[in-house]
């Protein structure tokens, strides 16, 4: 028995710092707390930590960073960041460094890593389809072409990549108008369930945090596709059907995100398309429950953790403003005037902060979301996503 | 800008190994994979990995662990135990070392670390009351003392304490019948609001997932005590009285654990006192909705973080099996005999693997919830709790 004399012993004294505006990245350390900031302009990620909220440091060399979003490994250890020109870097955020970095296709939109995190998958947009790979080494593991149309010949653009649980993965076809479920068992090819008919144009998904609800927003009608994932037998249905997409011919400045997790409580927010409005949905039945008008069109509606606030930012052009939308009564408690470009935010796992990035003004903001006081404002070059480990304990991120 | 030639330029090349059984604990890893178990006999823990499922080391010299908990650091670096002795003992998990212990009370029963990470407070019968400390250095912030009864001269024996967000705590008063909320602001004194008349003998208590709801179990009344976390003017009101509690005069061999968190999609699932059975109760207006029948008198029931299943313990002399529930139908669909004194579970947090300690039989048996096989089973002296340290990322853990 080791006793309190401890397993290493002590082997590792100090951290160390190193290389341009690394300020305190140690490798000896929790990674619970950790984070990446996207700095598109740049191709880079800054490394932060929200503990002492701080950037640790700078990894650059990541390609075409817009619309690029990450996941974790379970240990908190690794990023996998997922770039617009078919990049897939894994990041050691210990050591600051591009672990391993593969080009998988010429143009992709995000992805999930498997519930036991071993696969990391990505939807791309050319060639039409997934791609599954091992976290470890980031080699193929399995091709899942989106393929449609007479023939089967047509590629479809995947959208709205969510994981489900048992190595799974759920994910729309744009231009096909289906959404599929996909596992991908530890030996022997993918299981491909395909919904056809599923609605006009998907253009992005989400599954609900129990992970039973996949949810694709559409383009081409006015409404949304479910499916309930533990009755799948089912089929799509409707929700919200009719809700007024296209009712006022608004041009759609910026499509919105649904990946916000705005599941508060009995009800789930959902950006309306081309409104100035959040729909309110009843979880139980999807029917409605009521509207909350807004500054601008919604792009993120995020619930904090506790579900009592939904933080919303805008399109182009009022995408200088951050709304606090309470959700018991359905009413704007607030708003933040934090210049142009507001790109997205994140909250910590337990709601208590909230990062705003703001991107003509080159800084990260961060308040605290029940006296709103800004904690802390850090600099970052042009930062769009803000992504941190925390996401890795949670079903559908 | 550092780039991709790395921050710390791989400083530290492996780990190292030492002591005793200590297998690979290395310094330099993440820690979002990381648990304990409680070799409750031998006063020691050991650390566990979930991606590998190993053991890393043991930690000795803690106390009487019996009926201990923990909770984590919001970077998964440590663990905070709390002893049946009183002794509130800081883990390094990286290290595998004490890094700091105290002994805060003649006996206490649990406690919570603060949202922001900064507060741990232990509840303790003798004296009772709770004591908060800060959790860098355990040194003491604040004392409450849960005095009651004419003049106050009187110390109830503290239970259930839950964290809350914004720095919050809430707790039970068992000799009292009272329920506290307490918030330990960064400056100045606790603000502390008493519920009086919450309800005879409360035994223990949990939070609701997001932080809304704080139930008391009664020992000496047929149901439960809720508060409104949201609406605290609206007092504590009575859950699911008149549920059975004595109606048969069966021996109560244990009480039941409340903090299993079986709150699953618009259930949560509750063990009656002294009965063979599960309450299934509505989230939304908490009112009983089924009754599950079971092997023995339920002590934990935990939901799997999805809410498909929740997985089942029992108390002495039938205390040797686990039961499956399915929410949906309210059946028990699968059930494992395992060996004596089955203590505790803990599932990974996205659910793929649930850890099982089996006390007689020292070992911790770790099973795929899906398949149901077991994938791996370790050795453990007399195994009782087992905490992940992903509850650093959850409300009220």
């Amino acid at each position: 028995m080791a006793s309190r004399r401890g397993v290493l012993g002590g082997l590792l004294a100090a951290g160390a710092l190193a290389g341009g505006d690394a300020r305190a990245l140690a490798a000896e350390r929790g990674t619970g707390d950790l984070g990446i900031v996207v700095e598109r302009a740049s191709g880079s990620v800054q490394v932060v930590e929200t503990t002492g909220r701080t950037s640790l440091g700078r990894i650059a060399g990541l390609g075409d960073l817009s619309h690029a979003s990450a996941v974790f490994s379970r240990d908190g250890r690794h990023a996998f960041v997922f770039g617009r020109d078919g990049g897939l870097s894994k990041l050691d955020l210990l050591r600051g460094v591009v672990a391993k970095r593969v080009v998988q296709a010429g143009n992709s939109i995000g992805g999930a890593i498997s519930d036991d995190g071993r696969l990391v998958a990505v939807g791309n947009y050319e060639p039409g389809g997934v791609r599954v790979f091992d976290t470890e080494a980031l080699a193929p593991v399995a091709d899942i072409p989106a393929a449609y149309g007479p023939g089967g010949t047509a590629r479809s653009k995947v959208v709205g990549l969510a994981d489900l649980p048992g190595r799974g993965f759920a994910f729309s076809l744009f231009d096909a108008g289906e959404i599929w479920i996909a596992a991908v068992p530890p030996d022997g090819p993918p299981e491909v369930r395909r919904f056809r008919d599923a609605g006009r144009q998907p253009y992005d998904g989400f599954v609900t945090p129990d992970g039973r609800h996949y949810i694709a927003g559409l383009f081409g009608e006015d409404g949304l596709a479910r499916i309930d994932l533990w009755r799948p037998e089912l089929g799509v249905r409707r929700v919200l059907q009719g809700y007024g997409r296209g009712e006022e011919p608004l041009p759609v400045f910026k499509m919105p995100h649904l990946r916000g997790w705005a599941v508060a409580g009995e009800l789930v927010f959902l950006p309306a398309i081309g409104r100035h409005e959040l729909l309110a949905v009843d979880r139980r039945d999807w029917t409605e429950r009521g509207r909350v008008p807004t500054h601008g069109q919604p792009v993120f509606a995020v619930a904090r953790p506790d579900g009592r606030q939904v933080w919303v930012n805008f399109a182009h052009p009022r995408n200088d403003v951050v709304q606090v939308v309470d959700t018991q009564s359905l009413q704007v408690a607030h708003a933040f005037t934090l210049g142009r470009g507001v790109m997205h935010l994140e909250f910590t796992p337990r709601g208590e902060q909230v990062w705003i990035s703001v991107r003509d003004s080159n800084r990260v903001e961060v308040f605290d979301t029940r006296s709103l006081a800004r904690l802390d404002s850090l600099p970052a070059e042009s930062p769009s996503g803000i992504f941190l480990t925390a996401r890795a304990q949670r079903i559908g991120f």
